[in-house]
């Protein structure tokens, strides 16, 4: 049991972890900050927050739990704007889709780097903003924790308990190994998505075409909706490993353009039953879970 | 009301055709034939077929409405097994996802090519067979005539009342205009979607990065489970129009890259606004439809 969060950022992630959090009765009071006044104060009707701190700093003063949920190239300026005011004992986590930008960030918090225990959920909406919070956004979702080499034993136990007081599965990963593989089976998805959608609206007779897409191009293009600005950062963040995975990608893809210029039906079944079986089977993992 | 559907096909897309029929009550009796005996006799123990014919020719025999629905690289075979028992007055449709191929194909059908009129679909699942044909599976959704300077009035006008029945909204197209506008929405995400299954799989490190997959990567790899005979036929009968599609993408998926490696956010940043903001206006677009 938490006194009081301390919520910097209060877009669908942070207002989804307090929300969580209040239900379980696991924390007192939430007091929030974010960048714009309105979207603070949006968040205290909607009973998100229960105070209104006019600082990232005042979010913190006093605070025995605190969650940073900003675009990831915020994070280091919200590290050095709240260090002064960390308890020795407090709990810091953050909800960023990248690991090694954040815990490099971090450095920034001095002494206090003890207290920052880097965390991933794999959760989400194609829809931003604090109006879409949901209590029930983490519940059973993974969640991943990437400690550094100052992160506490006491906060990286109670980071553990509260994302699994909120129905995750918690796992512990290095910030390399989470990066290249979130650059592999998020990021790069995201970036394709992007691009197919800006590939399209590019055409004179887009309208048309969009007009005649169905529930397949619903689902592949669902993650185009995301968050513009979520979006630059975690892809400029983590575009070293993006890169890798889409010098991968463009490989494949080159190798199944070339079964189809050479018409070669059964080089190209060959290849499309590989990507259908790996489908297939990560899905029937996925179910058993 | 039709007496005798002749299913040249009994797969997921034939199947549902059938049972849709049947549940209508358009027509009385469906005789099945499909290339695979165990498949033929399948579709008739669950009742998606009435009797087994042992060739595409007597599944026509009689029939007063046929449809072939089959890997689209097969239709040229069927056309030519089928025409000598083809009734001047037959109804004969397709369900492929490519259709300059499937009309090219349909001069075999020589003096009976006033009775085909090109259909597609715009519906489909993830899993193949008659195991899972559907009744509802058209219902609700989008269908595309291409007919033929060789397609007679009647039969077109059969075939949209028929679709019309079962729940389509029916439009007419070029089969040109048809194969541009899938190319786009339709054949390139599934290229694109085996080309990351395949990107993901054959690095060593693929089971440790598919563990970590969420629900995003759910969505956007949907597609990739499907049919490899099907999807090998339509990327190959499609690959001119698919390869100027592909190219748009690869020259947006580069606007992003470049982005990216310079770390522009603001550029960045309005690319993927742009991407966010089609998507959602086109998913606005469909609920309101």
């Amino acid at each position: 049991m938490f006194e009081q969060l301390g919520l910097i950022g209060c877009g669908l992630m942070g207002g989804s972890f307090a929300l969580a959090l209040k239900r379980a009765g696991l924390v007192r009071r939430v007091v929030g900050y974010s960048k714009s006044p309105s979207t603070t104060e949006r968040a205290r009707q909607l009973g998100v927050i229960d105070d209104v701190a006019s600082s990232a700093l005042l979010a913190v003063s006093g605070a025995d739990i605190v969650l940073i949920a900003v675009p990831v190239a915020a994070s280091e300026a919200t590290f050095k704007a709240i260090r002064h005011l960390v308890g020795p004992d407090t709990l810091i986590m953050d909800v960023g889709s990248t690991k090694l930008d954040v815990v490099q960030a971090s450095q920034a918090l001095g002494e206090r780097q003890n207290c920052f225990v880097p965390a991933h959920p794999i959760a989400g909406k194609e829809v931003a903003g604090i109006e879409h919070a949901d209590a029930d956004l983490y519940s059973g979702k993974q969640l991943i924790l990437t400690p550094t080499t100052h992160t506490g034993a006491s906060q990286l136990q109670r980071a553990e308990a509260v994302w699994r007081a909120l129905g995750c599965r918690v796992q512990h990963m290095s910030a390399e190994a989470h990066d290249a593989a979130f650059a592999s089976v998020s990021h790069l998805p995201h970036l394709l998505a992007f691009a197919l959608m800006n590939a399209i609206s590019a055409q004179p007779r887009a309208a048309e075409f969009l007009a005649l897409a169905g529930p397949g191009f619903r689902d592949f293009t669902r993650i185009a909706a995301s968050d513009p600005q979520i979006w630059r950062d975690i892809l400029i963040s983590n575009r070293a490993e993006l890169k890798t995975q889409a010098d991968h990608f463009k490989a494949a893809l080159q190798a199944l353009e070339e079964m189809m210029a050479r018409a070669d039906g059964s080089g190209l079944q060959s290849l499309i039953t590989q990507a259908s079986q790996t489908r297939a089977s990560w899905h029937m993992n996925k179910l058993q879970k």
